[in-house]
């Protein structure tokens, strides 16, 4: 597996329509606009949908070090329902940074007001 | 807003092709085969497919009670890489029942290993 | 059970040396020198005794607003070992107030160094 | 720091009046009687003592393959208040153990009554 730390997007952030706005080192927003396509059963936002969107950002500014980032613990706090016509970004920046191990904050927003909270930690590949 | 506790799938699970095979209250198991429009910049599942398997498993079971929950707290534990053309199937039971809250434990397996842990808490919405 | 949000220290508190240097609505800074009673099998600080002083702070903040706030989920993420002899503040701020729920973060500070991180989400108690 | 994995008790154990019962490589019992130093303003058993608990639990099972492992990130949820006088044991057992890291599941019991619920993932050190 190779680090590759200029990547910007992936199969999966396309099959979501997910964009990524900014990648650089320990940062990165991703963004996407909520579709009929994104809902679940009580007419809303999908939590899946929000969670790899934050995920998305995640793991760019992990990656963005050029050292594999691989995802080992993560958390979701869902803060207010998003609707279909939404427009959101995902903040991620840095919490901290080891030698093996990093953590990250992905705030998600829709407009001004933050409406999911992720926190995640990333065990870091060292060639050996 | 309708509590549907006969829902059985939603668009976010048809959009990401994941399948219902149980839903009873307080227990679901969903499925789905890696395909590659699920990787991430690795080439592996993408963290947030997984997350989105056990998401929708968690969100069946917590429903189907016939109170509408929504999530509130989330975990995710990334325990192996999953490739594409595994067979994945998400198992939801109920760790606590409350009231207002309930907490429910969704372990994502490849077959007989399990290769995500999923820990969720919902609010349990009331008529007033 | 009336809410108190006078109150700046508890029995448990006591019990470990924690000392409260701020409480007002939604913020708290809670303050601790490590001990050789607060260490592990490893002789370093107790990853219970940094949770503690986290929670402490959260517990102070959440219940400052005049209703009772009750834990429902929290999440600590460990960035660097403590020693015996450090001082520790553990600063807590609201990251999101609904009616029903609240959601903090407490980072755990030793001098300038982030040495954990808690995030932890309330249940606020209402008359009926 | 040499591993103990016949370590059974610490000094912040001793401190907050916990008791082994049992550790075997991955599972581990700790036990203790609520009593009035333990509470919080409330009343009501301190967070951070169930979590103390729960994470005494978590270090013994973890530690006792003979590798030292040290907590990267944890999570609790609360399902009951409990009370001055209650008995509870938390419960230790092996979720996934890996080369580089470990997760536990902690159950925090009050008779037959799960009261709390601990998710608990180690980093495994290893000599170079």
């Amino acid at each position: 597996m190779k680090p590759n730390p200029h990547a910007t997007t992936d199969p999966y952030m396309q099959l979501l329509g997910l964009e990524t706005r900014l990648v650089t080192p320990g940062r990165a927003i991703v963004a996407a606009r909520v579709g009929p396509q994104h809902t679940n059963i009580h007419g809303a936002c999908h939590g899946g949908f929000l969670y790899s969107l934050a995920d998305a950002a995640f793991a760019l500014a992990s990656n963005a070090h050029g050292v594999v980032a691989v995802a080992l613990s993560t958390q979701m706090q869902y803060f207010k329902a998003v609707q279909v016509g939404e427009e959101l970004e995902a903040h991620a920046s840095e919490e901290n940074l080891g030698r093996r191990t990093a953590t990250y904050r992905i705030e998600v927003k829709s407009g001004s007001r933050t409406v999911a909270l992720f926190i995640g930690t990333v065990f870091r590949m060292q060639e050996s």
